[in-house]
């Protein structure tokens, strides 16, 4: 997979792209990864990318010119079906499920703003997904360009080893996790549970089960809403809803 | 504003703390920030910091003392209200309003971990909030964290200009934003709308408020549950329910 950003703070992303697993994902070959100032793309003399709104109101606009000339440079002839995500509040909220459906492209675009509105040509013409990462006010969409890419990298081949990937599992069982504890089994006069000491295998599989249900009804009730229920969870659920 | 943050990639967040609003805001003295390898804070002969989970199972769980050592450190005696942020799947979903809660703080100490779980004991004993800022898995809390302090950052005083203020309005609306449109009034065959060249405040005002509502009908129709409708906008939504 290639991932182009374009940002007008393409240094904000050096910390993110430089440890940890994008780091390693890059060092794989698993993905590559350009940051693009489309500043850069401007034909104006003063190198503006935004301008006041027709209309009136507080605020600038980014103009489409950069945007699209920066577009044009980077897909390749013949890929104008390449996927295109503007970073925004007004987006589709992001969900696991786009992570996985983005993680199969070969090249994704992101374009970050900051501050500035998108003129709505952009939106109209160039992009073909608006996401926003959740209902709450960023400075600008390179933190969800971020959190988007991290999100897909981690699903491609080979970029996870086994331990990180099975914790991905209980995610997708639709609960939330169920309390985990290691060593010591007494810290500062905190006991582990006896069922995770105990050996019986069957026991603790039910003890996970139940907790992990329980912190999923206690603070999470809307993700039991889409899911169908045991009967065996049912009766754990009638239980808590009565006390 | 002071923030801690407890990680194992501490350098993950350079990019994002040295540039743009993040900068400006510390450099103005808005708040002052220190990332903290809890590494640094381990007893054990390996610096280890997880351990294999009781009970069996795929992955690592952060065991609690670095964890506890490293918030005593960093936490002046007497301030054991202090808002402890652990980010994590299992965390209440991050809003605005939070954001605007969290930004009233003199101090937040914020836990980032990476793949592994969390020893419950740090939830029960450290922890004063849980924070997910999605429904998607990240490869670690970091990312998370930089979200929320951004969010958080941008409302303390002094640290927006006023046309990026201006712009949180809108959002605080309960609605989607209008399209926005800025010069040229032509580009590549594409118009701006006449309304907004027509100089009629009035006229722009009802056609930006009609495309907010459109908008927000259109993509989230859980946020209008979530509001009252005007007489005006009942008409509005009627028609598209209708078409």
């Amino acid at each position: 997979m290639h991932i182009d950003i374009l940002t007008l703070f393409p240094e904000m992303f050096d910390g993110v792209l430089n440890h940890s697993i994008m780091k390693r994902a890059q060092d794989k070959g698993a993905f590559s990864c350009q940051t693009i100032n489309f500043r850069e793309y401007t034909t104006n003399k003063h190198n503006k990318v935004d301008d006041y709104p027709y209309g009136g109101g507080a605020g600038l606009v980014l103009t489409p010119q950069p945007i699209f000339d920066a577009i044009e440079a980077i897909r390749p002839e013949g890929h104008e079906k390449t996927r295109v995500i503007l970073m925004c509040p007004q987006g589709e909220p992001y969900t696991q499920a786009k992570a996985e459906e983005l993680s199969k492209e070969d090249q994704l675009i992101f374009i970050c703003g900051h501050y500035e509105g998108y003129d709505e040509r952009i939106r109209q013409e160039l992009v073909t997904d608006e996401i926003s990462i959740g209902d709450y006010v960023l400075t600008g969409g390179e933190l969800g360009a971020m959190v988007v890419m991290d999100s897909v990298v981690r699903l491609l081949p080979d970029v996870l080893g086994n331990e990180q990937s099975a914790s991905e599992d209980s995610f997708s069982s639709g609960l939330l996790e169920h309390p985990h504890y290691t060593r010591p089994a007494e810290f500062r006069g905190q006991h582990v549970p006896d069922v995770l000491l105990s050996g019986n295998h069957a026991k603790i599989a039910e003890w996970r089960h139940y907790e992990s249900l329980k912190r999923t009804f206690m603070r999470r009730p809307d993700l039991l809403e889409q899911r169908e229920l045991t009967d065996q969870e049912q009766k754990w659920v009638h239980k808590w809803k009565k006390s």
